[in-house]
């Protein structure tokens, strides 16, 4: 069992270049991998324009090549870094990679599978992989938590919301002609959604006076309930933000989180 | 007298399975109910769009005939489960869950009221009596809380925003021609209601300088006072918030404004 | 001089009708001339229309004669119901009362001034003395206190908004070509005010990739720094709802507006 | 070296009056700067109407060599009255200042390069440097150090929007046709863009019916994500104006946090 620790060793520093960002050799890794995402993504982006895929079709599609061997080699990598591949496999990321890499295999194999491309946009969610390197992990954190802590709130407005547009919809639908674009009710809570969201395309606008002042109370409608979702996230993020202030810890058990105004600690009652 | 223990019994049981969600059957009964809304409501919204109705005319009527069955049987189950059946059939609900199944009985009396159809969709509002099913009763009841706790500053808020419009949308009508849309005042006000809440559908847009001066006004002076009513929400919801961390007082001090972990008090150290 | 008591007398009880809404009278007062206003501003509004003014012109042309005579003995009685008839003709309510009605006087002996009757319109500016009737003073007041002293902030924040948009515009006017609409800088600044505001009539949109990326640009700016009057108009509310909590009036002093954790008065010292 | 002295003592008044707005002098000079950018700006932006041009071409022409006459002597000015010139001249209203005056110059050199012109535009990012005139120095400093402390939020939020318009671009690019305007990812990417910032501009709209769902779905989260950044700023904007309330302490006690209007502590009653 002596070549097992060496082994477990190697493991151990291929972990530490892929999956961290403390050590210069994983930094680097890093911000390589950054660049090979985005620039993959971009190749995507530009091959789906018409005029690029004509001039540079080939270059396009050998760069997707070369930039699938090397996340499959990265890939590879990963699994062979962590003690149990099939948990990263089936993990988030895990999955992620793998959609990132399969839709080129699948293509050579199956030649009309051509709109299986755009499956490889999903390399963008690794991104949010390398968030670690710039250290704004702490605010994507805090923002993930007000949300999170919103997330009942938001749900009961958003069902609030939906029915209301729904029957605002279906009234516009009585009032407004067919030919205007109000062709049937579904159409007619789109343009309701539309109109309540202040989007405002413009491609369905009611023609009638009745259905011009429903429009009306829709938009006030709208642009005062958006003050509800902006009201829940900031109270929210002020409450994170007004606990976040204070960095001390009990001296007797550690505990932090405490008001400003503490001069107790709240977990064992030892002075401040 | 025997008889009517056992009555009161059977109504006290229907009240629980069919009122309430705190039992396996009431659970049971507001998903069964849940679904057939929304069902109910997806069969009125694809009925109207044309094609569909063209194709599956007679299957969706079916349909709306099981539904307004069930929903009968519902309504009948209903008035039999409370003691006192007339306060509930004039209550909101109560009027609500009528006319979600009147509109199909009036149709077989009176072919020609097929307009009436689209009352159904009333039936969305039934979905709220769910809302006790997924337990976001709280959450919605601090959202209505804050609206209610700021509806008079909403009331005068939308006062102001009504005259404003009213009389940008007037000098609008003065400045700008008649072609370019703005044919009177009632016209220039719904553009100017358009303009300020930011919607911008564009089938009605200024063409001369001064209008398009006095547009950009608008513009900025709807962006800079959407602010009011999200800034009106937020304080209430922050304030709710900060009341409603924690009731609990200390026993020794009777200090109050604990967080929700403390143990401790932390003004005097004494255990909550 | 003695009839001058009585004449006194009878002066004081008009203002209390007619300035005031605390007498069963001054509020019937209040509601009549509400009607009145609502009435003749919709009069003036529904005239604008030109098929109404082909078919109802005369009614409409009475009816304002009828309004116009009420609202002068209106302006007459209340110079008669103050003592300093002057200040209050020169006062912001005395004009906004003078120009409600000198139109129609006006068009009278200038029959060709028909423009001038959209000066009515003003009329609608006379609601906001009624706010009194419905006991809103006090949520007026907030938010003229809270948008009062966001003046500054919100101030310099206009400005940067107005030179972003301007240099944008002339950016995107370098950009992009004349065909799509852009044809000179302040049609462009006027477009780029459209985009960041997020209104977004459609009228001139960017065709150029570079045109769109800059606008894209743009209207993530906007999305993130509507941010900022919202938070300015938040954070001042926020603070006048917090000083409003507490209703407590020092026993020595009668100070009011303590701090919720106050335990002796901020002015005298006295103990709470 | 006598004559040293009185140099330095002209250097320092020519400082005061040109870059500092204390003295009479000094504000007449911020004043007329004021005007002489506005007017320069105004004159670019009307030279840019091709009407205006043709008809008074040779007059804005005058006044850009009488304006860049002036601003190029403020310019040496400047570089006279600060004792090292050249960290002025490379400091960021250096370079301002200097790229406001030199495409009249490079134009007279070379007659082609018209389209320098309205790197003019620059000039009005001077007019910030009028801001210490009335006295909003504070205000605007409160607003960027708000927005200096969200800035790492705000990232992270633009970011995870950015990866979202990205990957809801490309879906509904496979889901809609090129017809209706979705011709390329990037294209879809930028209606995406459109949309969840509510802007809407209406020239690419979804026509199929899985197309008019992702919008709406879209729509409202984007309609729901604002709170976000609202949020951020929101309770940045709070925190610091509660810092900034007051700094006094208790002489007594310590006790900070006091009212403005306080002149004893609120804790143990002693005058502040």
């Amino acid at each position: 069992m002596a070549s097992s620790a060496p082994d477990q060793d190697w493991r151990v520093r291929l972990h530490t270049v892929i999956f961290e960002a403390d050590t210069p050799a994983g930094k680097r890794f890093d911000v390589a991998l950054l660049w090979a995402i985005l620039l993959s993504v971009g190749a995507v982006l530009v091959e789906s324009v018409a005029s690029v895929r004509a001039a540079y079709g080939e270059e396009l599609r050998a760069l997707e090549f070369l930039f699938t061997g090397l996340f499959t080699v990265e890939y590879v990598l990963r699994l062979l870094a962590v003690k149990r591949p099939l948990k990263y496999a089936f993990s988030f990321y895990g999955l992620v990679d793998l959609l990132s890499i399969l839709p080129t295999f699948v293509e050579v194999l199956l030649p009309g599978a051509a709109s299986l491309r755009v499956v490889r946009m999903l390399r963008l969610l690794r991104v949010f992989r390398v968030l670690k390197l710039v250290g704004f992990l702490r605010e994507a954190q805090i923002l993930k938590d007000a949300l999170w802590a919103s997330r009942r709130k938001i749900v009961v407005f958003l069902s609030a919301v939906l029915v209301l547009v729904t029957l605002l919809g279906t009234i516009v639908y009585i009032v407004e002609d067919a030919e205007a674009g109000f062709t049937s009710i579904p159409m007619s809570i789109y343009w309701a959604i539309v109109t309540v969201t202040t989007v405002g395309y413009g491609d369905i606008a009611p023609q009638t006076v009745l259905g011009q002042m429903l429009a009306s109370l829709m938009m006030i409608l709208g642009y005062a309930i958006i003050a509800v979702p902006t009201g829940i996230v900031g109270a929210e993020l002020a409450r994170t933000d007004a606990v976040d202030t204070n960095t001390q810890a009990c001296p007797d058990c550690g505990a932090e989180g405490h008001d400003d105004d503490a001069t107790f600690c709240k977990h064992c009652g030892h002075s401040l």
